[in-house]
C-alpha cells in the first residue's frame, strides 16, 4: 500500500501554523525573533561537532546522530516558520540560488581550488 | 499543463551532490565544516534584522526581502547538504520533532504564556 | 586598602592557559574549535533575549541578569583564549578597529541615520 | 618613557559610549540588538576558519591573521557595549565564571578526557 499522504514542506508549514495558533504563540513569532531562534538552533547543531576531530565528526555515535537529527529538525522548523511569515517559498528560493551559484562558480574555474563550497557568501 | 517535474527536497539534495562533485568540493564538505557554514549563513540572515525595529522587520522593503530569500536559500542548502552527509532525512526528523513538541507543550498549558515558540530547546 | 592585584585581561589569559594545561585540554583548543565555541556561547547569550520584547530585554529580571553575566563571561573567556592562540592582542585590535570605525563613520554623516551601530561589517 | 595612558577595558567602554552618543546611535543599541550583533560578529570570525583544515587554521596567512584581528575586535566591542548597557562588569563576570569552572571540572577528573574545554555549557 502506498502512502497516500506523504509529508511535504507544505504539510509541515501548515502544521507549524496550527501549532503556534493553538498555543497563542504567534505573538512571539515575529520575523526578527524567528531569525534569532534559527541562529540559536544552528549553533546548537554546531555545538555537537565543536570538540570533535574531523574524523569523529564524520562518524557520530548513535546518541550524537540522534541529537544531530533533532537539531537539524529545529533548524528546518524555524526556517520554514520564518519563510512562511515573510512570504518566501524556500524551494523556489533554493532553486534560484543554485542557478546563481552555478553561474558564479563555473566548473572549470572552481575545481578543487575554491573553498566557498556551496557558493554562499 | 501541469509541471511534470516539480522541485522537491530530493531533487535539491541530488543537485547539491552533483554541484560539489563536479567542482571537487566534497573534500571541504565534512559535517563539521558544513555545520559551521550553516551557522554562518543563519547569522547572515539574522543580520538583515538586527538593527530593525520589530515593525520594520515585519515589513521588509523589496531589496531586504530579496536578500532574506537568498540567505534563507543558503541556510536550506547547507542544511540539506549536512543532512545528506549525515544520512538524516530532514522531513522525517522534522515530523518526529513536531510530535515531540506537541507532547512537551500541551495546548492548555502552553497557551500564550510560554515563550519557547516551537518547543525547541 | 587598595587592591594590590587587580584582575586584568592579562591575568585572565594566563589563568586560562593554566586551566587548559592542567586538564590537558590544549589538544581541543585549536583556533578552529575555539572559534566555533565562541559562536556557540554568543548564541547562548542571544537566546536569553530572543522571545523578549525590546522593553523586557532592556529590563532583565535578576535570574536573567545573572544568566546574561555568565554567558558574557563565557564569550570573553573563549575570545581571550582564541586571541591568545592566534597571538592577537585584543585591546590593541579593539583600539585599531575603533580608529577605523571613526574614519568610516564620520559624526556628521552617520548621525542618527546609520544603523551599523559600531561600524562593524 | 612609559605609556602614561595605557588602554584599558574601561577606556574602551567610555569611547564606545562617546562614539554611539555622537552619532545618535544609542537608539539602535538595545541589549537585544547588541546581542544579535555580537553573534553575527562571532560568526564572521568563525567564517575565516570554516573551510580550513585544522592545520591551516592554526597557521593563518598574514591577510587571514589581520582579518581575524578585526573580527576579534568587533566581538570585543559589541561584548563591551552590551555589558555596559546591562550594567555587567565583564572582568568580574569572567573571574566568577572561572572559579565556577574550576569547581565543576576538577583537574584529576577532567584530565584529557573531557571536551568542554573551558567548562562553558
Amino acid at each position: 500500500m502506498t502512502n497516500a499522504n506523504p509529508v511535504t514542506i507544505e504539510t509541515i508549514i501548515q502544521r507549524l501554523r496550527d501549532f503556534a495558533s493553538e498555543r497563542d504563540w504567534d505573538q512571539f513569532h515575529s520575523p526578527k525573533n524567528l531569525a534569532m531562534a534559527l541562529t540559536v538552533e544552528a549553533a546548537e547543531l554546531q555545538e555537537i561537532f565543536q570538540w570533535l576531530t574531523p574524523e569523529e565528526a564524520a562518524h557520530l555515535d548513535p546518541a550524537q546522530h540522534q541529537h544531530a537529527a533533532e537539531e537539524i529538525a529545529d533548524v528546518l522548523l524555524y526556517l520554514l516558520r520564518l519563510s512562511d511569515k515573510l512570504g518566501i517559498d524556500v524551494l523556489d528560493a533554493a532553486v534560484s540560488k543554485m542557478a546563481k551559484n552555478a553561474l558564479k562558480y563555473p566548473v572549470e574555474m572552481a575545481k578543487g581550488s575554491h573553498k566557498k563550497a556551496l557558493g554562499a557568501e
